[in-house]
């Protein structure tokens, strides 16, 4: 890990992953200089918890050789990066699928730190190891971010904006699916007359198993032992919704097609 | 919780879930009388185990009044059920998704104990709490597996054959499905260079979050903030595979139809 060397931050945004970002930086004994958001009362909020000031217009950011952080949604980053010049900052967004080139022409040094992390609440567990992925324009430029992102997590990665964006889609299926797959378990189980709560063992045992040994060794179920009795009772009882039907099949389907070719097993 | 009674407890089977019951019965202070399995070795294997005798003969286990515990796939559960009689024992099986009339005829008192796990490897973690459905045909059946479910986890539901099913189901979306998801985003993670582990915080948070705040309140990700750019982005990039795409898209309908009534939130 490299050197620590102390950077004065400022924040164009004082949402979640603002905060978690600028209270990160704030620990690991940078300055947090000036916080902008649209709704004056969030910027005043995060700018109390890290000793910086807040501003009521963009413009009042001044931030001549700091580094910026957009971290809006995608549209206002959008908006904010085409409608502005950045002027010496290192001007950086938070986003999973905008490209870096959104700031071309508008600041010489630019990138992104993009959190591999849904943070969902305004404060992240101190020490929890979230993956930061960089990226710059220019080396000066990267090994200034690459420090920054060090001295707040040791899981850094360098990845292309073109990666990112097939990362920000593996996060999709390794995340916001699982969660709805979990709500449709429990609509389930609720109509079996059982709390959803009876599943806590059963996820967390697979999720770790999953993690432990790699989800393909640690598949298990009726479509991975080519159980066809099972699955057509399970598609006959998810009559009551042709969507949990249409979602039961596609996955069913292609589990069989990973391991399966050909009536053998191939993983 | 029931008074404690020590049962004489034999099992036909001797894999994953037989071991797992065999060992929770056997440490709550049950005697384990005899352990048959189709495979000799695994039967002596167990019954070393839980200080019982094993037998290379069904017809050996002499189950007089004793509780008898079928632990086998499905077909083979089903084969044995219909091909005995098992007289005056009180005889279960283990299995989600069959009845359990199957021993009707065969048994005065019979029923079912499923264990809701995933039991893939031949120990589980003491005191990991597992929970039992249970099942059977008379009152005093009932009361009998109830105590001997009870002495062995803190968490014992009463569970309808056609419950039981809808449990089973319900696993399958809250456990094997995610698991394959979890494949499909190290897939594409491998796509973009960057090792699966990069995902597991992420994973870790995804699941913590959605069994303490409920699955449905802890949604995120762009089908839920009916992010259609993002959408249409990541179908682009999953033209590499048919089948991916096609989860992707009925997964994402069924998050907007959930959340989503004529362009406004639900939920």
């Amino acid at each position: 890990m490299a050197e620590f060397i102390s950077e004065s931050v400022s924040f164009i945004g004082a949402g979640n992953i603002a905060t978690y970002l600028a209270m990160e930086c704030y620990r690991a004994g940078h300055q947090i200089n000036m916080v902008w958001s649209r709704t004056p009362t969030n910027a005043k909020e995060l700018a109390v918890k890290v000793n910086a000031r807040w501003c009521k217009e963009i413009n009042e950011i001044n931030c001549d050789n700091c580094i910026l952080i957009i971290a809006l949604t995608d549209q206002a980053t959008i908006d904010i990066a085409k409608n502005n010049d950045f002027g010496r900052s290192l001007v950086l967004h938070t986003a999973g699928s905008i490209p870096m080139d959104v700031f071309s022409g508008h600041s010489e040094d630019y990138g992104v730190l993009y959190p591999l992390q849904s943070i969902s609440g305004k404060e992240m567990p101190v020490n929890s190891d979230v993956p930061l992925c960089i990226e710059s324009n220019t080396e000066s430029g990267l090994e200034r971010l690459r420090r920054l992102a060090e001295s707040i997590s040791p899981l850094v990665y360098e990845i292309s904006s073109e990666n990112r964006l097939l990362l920000h889609l593996a996060a999709v299926f390794a995340c916001n699916f699982p969660n709805y797959l979990y709500a449709i378990a429990g609509e389930i189980a609720d109509k079996a007359g059982v709390p959803f709560e009876i599943y806590k063992p059963l996820i967390r045992e697979t999720t770790e198993n999953a993690l432990s040994r790699g989800p393909l060794k640690a598949q298990t179920g009726p479509a991975v032992r080519n159980d066809r009795i099972i699955i057509k009772k399970h598609l006959d009882l998810l009559s009551f919704s042709p969507e949990y039907r249409n979602i039961y099949s596609s996955i069913t389907r292609s589990i069989m097609d990973k391991h399966w070719l050909a009536g053998k097993k191939i993983i």
